[in-house]
């Protein structure tokens, strides 16, 4: 316990206010996507930016860097110390650039990525590259400044902000590994899923349509079932799913097509891992950043844990088709056995757009990406080659042309025109921790695929609070996953999680 | 145009930044009662006192008595300058209170309100009463600071929080006639009634189920009819009716049952006038006090004006029951004319409980209390002698007695316990206030009533918003009566009103 008017009570203090202000920004986020009707977003969007920069000015007084200090002089427990740590952690990566920077920085963003919502549908590469070059030339310098006051590389300065303790150096070998991995796994894959289509007669079509409550209601079994704790979260409609809200409040939305019930139902599973995270974060840290979620990664990597190493499991669909038919009426999959499903939930295909690529198709999207923003920072590619780079590049990974087409290449994306770089590796790391955590939890737990069979979370996700849940930001991204698996990020347990889905 | 640099404009600024704080609390109470699930309820009460704290100590910062005074000085235009008197008004009723004094207040509330709420099942009037006592005694202390700070009687200072300019002085004649008024009226109006009725066989009834999505549709309707603008509000569901959000993003609610319809709707058109009040105050003054509605008598004025006045009438049905049979289907009033529908909007009921009085038999239950609580306040009634004053003014008024039924007596509302005093006169002034606006509308525009009939509420509109809604806080509550109508509050019009009504 720290001394009333210790500094570490003046950061908790802080913190306390800071939670305040994020409870609001979070819900006011939720009900925008969810609630408001139109014509409320002008005076919505003030408030926003008011209440962002109350946060800002609170999070970044001078006097915390003298708190800090002192704090980190008083006597203070394991976990204490690691809060302040990490405070501070957050404190320099939030200070590092000055408010001059930040005003530039939003302009040039904001340009570029309005102009880019503009020329993309018109395929208009030559009109965006000048404010493409802004934003590369802005996130140049701020790659520098954060490097500079980081101590770190400008590259690792950058994905630092989303997975502190990143680097490039562990990450490249991982990537390289993965992408000779997959360019020859993809092909073997595909005639894998040819055969086994021509021996079931093709894919199965779906009954549709599929009454929304409907889908409603078993989404709603499914989450309750996977461990959502509906005291303290709900299920919303919006147009872009998401998991919103705080941690005592999780805010979770999907959206319905009666056309067809697995993209929503897969969607809601995903949301649900990034639920559980939050969900089962330690309360009595929630105004400490220590206390929140670890990173983009690791909060991928919970997400993904849920959709696909249990939700696009075999013996997940055992229990879960029974609950289809349930709900859904037994018309809607008739004739389907366990192998027409897992068809439909295990399909491969390669195209040119990285959201609609399933997961052995992802992390080449990723990689691709990876390397032409690791170049544009360190400068050596430069934003008006771009395509080039990206074309050579899909051409070998996917085997697909990106030549003349920049609006389903390297303007798909929103990242880059808003001037996110660093973020995409998250994605990928995310999917490949998930593998890795599951092969650990199934050396510690050998029950588990029993477990899904039956519809039991209960364990899984014991051994997931302990491992990962409990632990929030104590450690960094690479320390989190030695602490949970007893290695670092090894690409393996995802190279066996796809040959064995998809070539077994 | 105020410079740049001007008094008025840090006021505007520190207006701006109020407003967005505004904005988060006002929607987070509509998230809370709409949307949060139980477990969300802690944080969310840690993040509004919060932000209260962070509101309270900006909009109370000892500086704006300078700009006030400055700006009070500056070349302002006229509506500027009725800004800064009233941003004054509200700098003083905010800081005449002392930071010990507040503590001390939130305590006693608390604590009465906490007792209340145990006891009242209980009908447990002794065991509450030293609670009552005490928050008599702060109310009293209150109503001096206040009275000191802002130069008037003690009662006037308390009613100045809720509608500024109203004065025991004017109140209580106008209380006076009304109450003769109806002490008279009520036993003709319910013979009356006993007559329409007999001669009808009796009320006819609804015929249940009403699906609750056939019901919302119909309230959507008639929404839109009055004037709601749907581009910036929407109609939800709560466990208590209210009317929420911002002006550009007005959250209404309701709640149904299926057993009947007539609640719902009636609820709904009650908060579609709130709403409308809301919609069409004046945008480009929302930052600054002037900018927002009047007050609570004026605010039910405008609830009242469409519920009582619109959508009780006899013209509202002739165009609305239609639209009932359309929605709900010919068999839900089946083999009604309107006069049974009238039966049913204008049945007059004494008894016990204020909130489920009619509109004829509510003003003597509020008379009642503004006598009591205004003798609370003044020190001519003490706490303990409450039961007996109340059970001598409803057997005299209503002819009901309360003896030894305290529950149903002085520990129904929750206003007293709350330490709310000097609110409760507002509900009978908006009625009033609605039908003498009514009366000067027709007198303007001859063609109201049949404009209601054709479900046209345009030009009735286009009225009330140059009177009132436009006006928004420029005048005091009595100034702006006076502007709309030509007069000052006269109770003739609401005594017209109940005869047209009730005895024809």
């Amino acid at each position: 316990m720290a001394a009333p008017n210790s500094a570490f009570e003046k950061l908790a203090e802080l913190g306390r206010k800071l939670e305040a202000i994020e409870h609001a920004q979070s819900m006011l986020s939720v009900d925008e996507a969810v609630m408001m009707p139109t014509g409320g977003g002008e005076k919505r969007a003030e408030a926003m930016s008011v209440l962002a920069g109350m946060y800002h000015e609170m999070a970044t007084a001078p006097e915390i860097a003298d708190w800090l200090q002192a704090a980190s002089e008083e006597p203070l427990d394991d976990m204490q110390q690691a809060a302040i740590r990490e405070q501070q952690r957050v404190y320099t990566n939030m200070t590092c650039l000055s408010a001059d920077f930040v005003r530039k920085q939003v302009i040039a963003r904001m340009r570029s990525e309005q102009l880019w919502r503009e020329l993309r549908s018109k395929d208009d590469w030559a009109g965006f590259l000048p404010a493409f070059e802004g934003v590369v030339a802005i996130a140049r310098e701020e790659a520098e400044l954060r490097a500079k006051a980081l101590g770190l590389a400008p590259y690792d300065a950058m994905m630092e902000q989303f997975d502190p303790g990143n680097r490039a150096a562990d990450v490249t070998p991982v990537f390289d590994r993965l992408k000779t991995f997959l360019k020859d796994f993809i092909p073997q894959a595909l005639e894998h899923q040819e055969s086994k289509r021509a021996a079931r007669g093709g894919l199965k079509p779906l009954n549709a349509p599929f009454p929304i409550d409907k889908q409603k209601a078993l989404g709603l079994v499914v989450m309750e079932a996977l461990g959502f704790d509906f005291e303290h979260g709900r299920l919303d409609v919006s147009h872009h799913p998401f998991c919103g809200g705080v941690p005592t409040d999780v805010r979770m939305t999907t959206r319905y097509t009666t056309a067809e019930f697995l993209s929503s139902l897969m969607g809601i599973i995903h949301e649900t891992g990034h639920g559980l995270y939050e969900q089962n974060l330690p309360k009595e840290w929630s105004h400490f950043a220590v206390g929140k979620a670890r990173g983009m990664a690791i909060h991928e990597s919970q997400s993904l844990f849920v959709e696909k190493q249990i939700g696009r499991s075999a013996e997940f669909w055992e229990w879960a088709m029974p609950l289809v038919r349930e709900h859904l009426g037994p018309q809607s999959i008739a004739g389907w056995d366990i192998d027409d499903l897992l068809l439909h939930v295990h399909e491969v295909k390669t195209g040119l757009i990285r959201v609609d690529a399933d997961e052995a198709t992802y992390p080449l999207h990723v990689i691709l990406r990876y390397e032409i923003e690791k170049g544009l920072i360190e400068g050596t590619i430069k934003p008006k080659d771009v395509p080039d780079e990206w074309h050579a590049r899909m051409t070998d990974y996917l085997g697909l042309s990106t030549r003349d087409n920049y609006k389903d290449g390297p303007m798909q994306d929103v990242h880059w025109p808003s001037g996110a770089f660093g973020y995409f590796p998250s994605y990928t790391l995310g999917a490949m921790i998930a593998a890795q955590l599951w092969a650990s939890l199934e050396k510690d737990h050998p029950g588990a695929r029993d477990d899904m069979r039956n519809g039991r979370f209960v364990e899984i996700n014991d051994w997931r609070r302990t491992k990962i849940w409990s632990q929030s930001s104590r450690y960094s991204t690479p320390e989190l996953l030695v602490k949970a698996t007893g290695e670092k990020l090894n690409g393996k347990y995802f190279e066996d999680h796809l040959k064995r889905r998809y070539l077994a």
